[in-house]
């Protein structure tokens, strides 16, 4: 599958709007992944990413187990595999492979990228600052890598979508897609 | 202004679709406010979010000194106080009077609550967790009032977008607004 590699320190772009990601991961013999709303950027160079996982979650323990993780971003095509994996644990088994969820070979960490997915940011875990023992984890990764399919980013670095129409999670199994874009 | 109260448990559901939002705060004398794409829920009940602060910004030092925030929801109609907001520094004296950006009073906090947005999100920071003293801060705040315009929520919690476009950030001076909704 064609893609092209963009600059680390316009990775945030991708997700500077706000829409939900797949994080991905492996436990070495097993790939996993997890949908995430709850992920914003914290750094633009290096670029970083702050996100909310749950501690019993698989995606959390074997992101802790391999430091790595990729943020994967879907558009509106993708959505029944966001609700696969949304829905299903990755406690009970893969949940990748019987739903036909494809993998992609990563280029600077284990964790795959899935290639129902329209962008990629590679990530090593670069902190866990602890704030809230009773509660989930706010997790800290750093940008290794990242790519994303020829068109999806402009040479000025903006996100085309109205060709690539990600996803933003209403709550639920609510979503709503990137409309009109304006300008100050 | 008419507005409604929305139950604790269900703020998560203003920002759950990645929007920005303006930060606003007090020193005790002047308010102010600043414009954060970088901010996302952190927990459902109670309703916390985190978000992303430059240490040298008035927002920060008003939040620190104060314990509290409003997060207020712009929708597209106040583009033009959002860039107030996002462009002019808060150390540079009073940047909401002189813009025309009306206060109106909070109902559990010090920091004002913005009339140009269409939902409020009262706090108290929670905790700030330490990750890297050259970088910005992550600031963990606690939802203790929220209120929306009339109708911006539904019975069933749903924000209404086709009525309250929110603004979501591509970079510089350019934005995204919500359209199709979508259900899995």
């Amino acid at each position: 599958m064609d893609f092209v590699d963009i600059p680390l320190n316009k990775a945030t772009r991708l997700l500077n709007h706000g829409p939900l990601v797949l994080v991905s991961t492996t436990d070495g013999q097993t790939a996993n992944a997890c949908a995430v709303a709850w992920c914003a950027p914290a750094g633009r160079d290096p670029a970083r990413f702050v996100m909310i996982l749950g501690q019993g979650h698989k995606t959390y323990q074997d992101l802790k187990a391999t430091g790595d993780c990729v943020l994967n971003l879907p558009t509106a095509d993708a959505l029944e595999q966001v609700m696969v994996c949304g829905k299903k644990s990755g406690h009970d088994g893969d949940k990748l492979g019987p739903a036909g969820i494809e993998l992609l070979p990563s280029q600077k960490v284990q964790s795959p990228r899935l290639a129902c997915c329209s962008a990629w940011i590679e990530t090593r875990l670069w902190a866990e600052p602890k704030w809230d023992e009773a509660g989930p984890s706010l997790l800290v990764v750093e940008a290794v890598a990242a790519s994303c399919r020829p068109g999806l980013m402009s040479e000025e670095h903006f996100v085309d979508l109205a060709r690539f129409p990600t996803l933003h999670h209403l709550g639920s199994n609510r979503f709503v897609l990137p409309g009109e874009e304006i300008q100050a």
